[in-house]
């Protein structure tokens, strides 16, 4: 491994500032080395308890996520929040307004806010957010929290890559009701009904309540989500959460579930990175040039997309018509 | 070839609508044949115009395709609608809502609608759509509308795969600023403000139009995106936005610019098709085995997620700690 390498890994351990963000910014980018980085931190990783927080636009997440930073601050915790910014065209621009706010929050020593972007690599997302949680786990802080908007299935995939997934919803929207046709519910561990100061809130409750009866068998030994009510702005509720999170925690090693959770979780990260290192090696300069020769015959209708790929991917130079 | 294949690869050319209904779930599962069935037709394809639609949630992107469905049957052209309906659990319910509404269309001759679902195809979604536009475009369908909600990257690629892409605004959420934000200008050939009998409509209106002035040189010879209004529900505004379709459409074969769009788009579908292949014939039985056999060793950080990748896409079966 190069020394620049272990001398960054270094300075991680010792949650040098300056080495995170930069550290961050090499495995974002997968610059030289960034896997050796990984590899030479994640045998220090496994104290950070990770929390996921999703919802729709609008829903509050960021505001809860500030108020959850304030509480474990005041518990002496050192907090680091991995902000998802999805691209979407329709929330993108509202979350990084929320995320400006919250930046003031970064002065504070004791936590460090990282805004990941989806574009382009929604694919690999999930993984990079775990990659860089490992990296803030092993730099010493002891609660990650993994911020997205449940817009698309890979920012799920994120929330749910954490030990505990919380699902921030508001009265109005009747977000619950999609939530639970959606298979929302699978991946909730707590269920937080922002805003709940607004009309609606009692009945929004309660719906959301009688689908949980609905759809999850409360059996023995079994996670049964709770629906707490909060108000982000005031942060009425917030210590509650925070206590239900630590219930979950405690729940969730008194029946050993985290290790399977882990396990699943840790082989699609394997497969993800596995599929980005054959897709590497795969397009050559060559390979590149044979795709670039056979698009004006799939344009002609000489050959069909289906017939370039199986000649690419059988190595085929010759391809049949 | 199989003798299947070829006889449903007929029956489609003839437009049988029960051959087109099941090669298109062929494809859709991956299917036996389904790549022999495509090449077969993709002669045949280059027909149909494709229409891309999309926009936020709720801003009426059915009715106006609803209504565009009305007018190119009036004029006696045959319309095929691909609705991909995103799973985001905060979209996919009401999507699911307008498409049942919209079946009613598809008793009609000459109208076929089929919904796409893009859970956990989000990779492959938008090769998938242009996959069953092919089959629609080969049956003799005259329009291909490919109806997406704008909420992720692949979403957006799917509207962008189309000949003329429609994103579909409303005065309210303040869409167009979020719009504008993220790329979406980038994919718009045509804006449609709908709804645009509310309050704001004007403004929004405005608002849109100054902010495509500053982004977009208006430059000799190049598209310049207009901005039309309509009232989905009541019809208002939608044969003008046909008649800028074929505008937008005759401009593009005046300046031959549909082949420089197509090329990029096959290249990218051959990509995607091809690193599908690669998938399957690499996760073999035993590659799955030893990922399963390395699972519990990354967990005990015995070794590392990137470590373990890196020796799978080696092939290398004794992993080094």
């Amino acid at each position: 491994m190069k020394e620049e390498i272990k001398q960054q890994a270094a300075a991680i351990l010792e949650s040098d500032r300056l080495a995170v963000t930069r550290g961050i910014t090499r495995i974002e980018n997968e610059r030289e080395g960034w896997d050796d980085l990984l590899s030479s931190l994640y045998p220090h990783t496994g104290k950070a308890y990770r929390i996921g927080v999703t919802g729709p636009p609008g829903a509050g997440k960021s505001t809860i996520t500030q108020k959850l930073i304030g509480y474990y601050r005041e518990k002496g915790k050192k907090v680091a929040v991995i902000a998802v910014d999805p691209t979407s065209p329709f929330t993108g621009g509202a979350i990084l307004g929320d995320r400006v706010r919250m930046q003031s929050e970064s002065m504070n020593e004791g936590v460090f806010i990282r805004s990941m972007a989806t574009r382009g690599s929604l694919g690999g997302l999930n993984t990079k957010a775990q990659d860089v949680a490992d990296l803030l786990d092993a730099a010493g802080f002891d609660i990650v929290i993994m911020e997205t908007v449940g817009v698309g299935q890979s920012e799920l995939d994120v929330a749910n890559a954490a030990d505990t997934t919380v699902v921030v919803l508001v009265p109005e929207s009747g977000d619950s009701i999609q939530a639970m046709k959606s298979g929302l519910m699978e991946i909730a561990d707590l269920f937080v009904m922002n805003k709940s100061d607004r009309d609606g809130a009692d009945q929004a409750v309660s719906a959301l309540k009688t689908i949980l009866t609905m759809r999850i068998t409360h059996a023995e030994g079994e996670w049964y989500p709770d629906v707490i009510r909060t108000v982000g702005t005031s942060g009425e509720g917030i210590d509650t959460l925070a206590e239900r999170v630590e219930g979950h925690y405690q729940f969730m090693l008194q029946h050993n579930f985290f290790e399977p959770r882990r396990a699943h979780r840790e082989k699609e990260r394997v497969r993800e990175l596995t599929e980005a290192l054959l897709h590497r090696s795969f397009w050559t300069e060559k390979r590149n040039e044979l795709l670039e020769e056979m698009v004006p015959r799939i344009v002609a209708r000489d050959i069909s997309p289906q017939q370039a790929a199986r000649s690419l991917a059988a190595d085929d130079i010759t391809i049949s018509s």
